[in-house]
């Protein structure tokens, strides 16, 4: 995978989607201080697992870890977006500390009233009753069919026995899940390393979002390190903002998205930059591992836009060429087409002079100074036929960088998404 | 063809895309003043049309019309663009009079440089010679492809022959020639009434913004009434504004668009309000079928919001939904998906409450105050099999109302954008 030139270099184990033989397969452990697993609670069909559930370790005494939330900015929210809103995000609660993390990913119980709201409660009531936590130290996240009732019987019936065998390995179970059309797993660890003493393992889920079985995007950072609540709030919203929050399958935003981050301190004081660089690197890999799990993907676009005349104006242009259509139509058709990706600059609102601009697909420069210049086509394609097709526009202008992710978009995206009846 | 709400309702007549028996085909007339006609200079291949030539009767003698135009706000612009903007809308420019419009087909000559910039003005002149006109009173526009030099040459070898064969009912060869990946003519006249002494007859080309066709949307809109220039330019942005600029295939403006009115002013002085209402009528009917020939499209989608709590929510939340991947994807599949419809208006950035908001496809009820309604399937899924779907949305928070108009997304879209090679 590429990393922005504006990304921290560092070590990120990608485990393996399924659980097979090899050094980043099998169970995943949780970094210390936390214990999770998954069930099938039957809000799914055919017992697929539909409920993770993640504790901090002697949440029965009263163990808790720093917590920070970033929620969709949609204003179609899910009772449980509210809730956590609520419980975290609310003026005086940035001192939010949190003792039980579950995810249910059968129903996004969104649309679903005053009902939804109950429900939400009784799920946090039967994840903290489960390990012996407080509920309003509980944080839920919903993700699946939008204005359905959610069955929060099953959930409760079947949390108590979920709530018995979490394991500290049990990181893949939790994982696997949160799944809704997601066709993989998505699991990453930033290893301790010098200056480092912490481990960062985080988990995502998500692929573009459907109705009704809406796959929200739902990323868990976890890590050891011991911060101040306060602190993990400002750094994840950096973090979210510079990854999660650069990414797109179809430019739809969910009811239901949410990224949290737990730190139960067992590896002792984080210095903020380094914890920032690890939370860095593991949400930039996720974001990449969910735009290549895209409903009909088959090749993720990296955008990186270098030259801007402020950072707001790479954004809009990084941004812009990243989801146009005729844009992720040429990847599709491996198509090195500068014209549409210069039209997507030139029509982003950033500051553009074609005349001073250059694009670089792949690393082959393709255009300069206003004009196409004379490349081997063979080598051009290649570029855009990469599974990672990486498009480097220098606007000449400035200083502002940017990037942003997205893929190409397919007669199967179309097909999953027309097809896929309410 | 259904006129949203905020249209005025008056009469305007289609003209069939192709010349067949019947009241509105065969040669179509331009309004008094004005005549017009096509032909194939070489610049496209198959000597299909490829420059429209449409001149003031009694240019030789200096007569002209008022002119005023609306450009592409893409910063990424052809030299036809910059010099229409320095024709007609530089400070002192407003009292802009027109005497020819010459508009070639076979070439954006975008991105061609200082050659390009000279081959522009070598066109105008060229137009300008063969109707015995003043330069500085022809205006350009060019669509095609981007990035190769325009063969100058041939405009020039064609148009003198063309200038001599200009009719007065000469509009369809105009219009047939200015196409590039149109399926049909686009062609709409609003006749004289009680009221409104005169005649508007308007020609639209584009179907998506591709490349290397790159199928600039350009508007050409006559009328014999007589304006000053400045009104006209003022009437023609309000009413751009709302059709033009309210429809999308892809969401990629294009290099080249532009929309431009010219009145000859042989019908009589035409008040303000009626000229408005006039341009209004023919824009939205134009508009709704460049949509309808937009690329791989099979349903039109008319998005009315209502309710909003200001005007510009209301645009925000229409041209969301309208633009919404996943809304168009559950038209492709005729699924009268509400929850893609409302949380792509609570991502808008409208005021929005999901308690307050009604949802209606084709005048069916199917989402009212937080919850969806028991329908009957059949019907609902009848609404988003219509040639024309309709979706309004009801925010219950204000006065304002807005509408856009749209298009499904299909994989023959997908197919046509990916497999056009540059």
């Amino acid at each position: 995978m590429q990393t922005p030139d504006t990304m921290p270099s560092i070590e990120v184990i990608e485990h393996d989607p399924d659980p097979a033989p090899g050094p980043a397969s099998g169970p995943v452990a949780c970094p210390a201080g936390f214990v999770a697993g998954g069930a099938a609670a039957g809000v799914k069909p055919e017992r697929r697992p539909d409920v993770g559930l993640l504790a901090v370790e002697g949440a029965r005494d009263g163990a808790d870890a720093a917590a920070a939330v970033v929620l969709t900015r949609n204003r179609m929210r899910a009772a449980c977006v509210d809730r956590s809103a609520g419980l975290l995000q609310r003026e005086g609660a940035r001192g939010g500390r949190v003792q039980v993390l579950v995810i249910q990913s059968g129903n996004a119980n969104c649309a679903t009233g005053e009902a939804g709201r109950r429900h939400d409660e009784r799920l946090a009531a039967a994840a903290a009753a489960a390990t012996g936590a407080d509920p309003e130290r509980t944080i839920t996240f919903s993700t699946g069919t939008i204005g359905v009732p959610l069955p929060i019987e099953r959930l409760e019936r079947a949390l108590p026995d979920l709530g018995g065998a979490l394991a500290a390995d049990g990181l893949r179970a939790f994982a696997q899940a949160t799944l809704t059309t997601d066709t993989r797993t998505k699991i990453v660890t930033v290893p301790p390393a010098e200056g480092r003493p912490f481990t960062v393992v985080g988990t995502a889920k998500g692929s573009g979002m459907i109705h009704p079985d809406m796959a929200t995007m739902i990323g868990t950072l976890l890590t050891d390190a011991e911060v101040e609540p306060a602190v993990l709030d400002r750094v994840l919203g950096r973090v979210v903002d510079r990854t999660f929050n650069r990414i797109s399958v179809d430019g739809d935003t969910s009811t239901n998205d949410g990224v949290i981050a737990l730190a139960s301190g067992r590896a002792g004081p984080a210095g903020e930059e380094a914890l920032e660089a690890a939370l860095l690197a593991a949400s930039d890999h996720l974001s990449r591992l969910i735009v290549a799990d895209g409903e009909g993907v088959h090749r993720t676009i990296l955008v990186e836009v270098a030259g801007a005349a402020s950072e707001d104006d790479a954004d809009r242009a990084a941004r812009t060429i990243a989801t146009s259509l005729l844009v992720r139509t040429a990847v599709t058709g491996g198509d090195p087409n500068w014209g549409r990706i210069l039209a997507a600059a030139g029509r982003s609102g950033a500051a553009f002079d074609a005349d001073r601009a250059t694009v670089r697909a792949g690393g082959l420069e393709i255009y300069r100074d206003g004009t196409p210049l004379e490349v081997d086509a063979g080598e051009a394609t290649a570029a855009f036929r990469a599974d990672e097709v990486t498009i480097a526009v220098d606007l000449g202008l400035g200083d502002g960088r940017a990037h942003f992710r997205s893929c190409d978009l397919t007669s199967e995206y179309v097909r999953i998404n027309a097809e896929d009846m309410t």
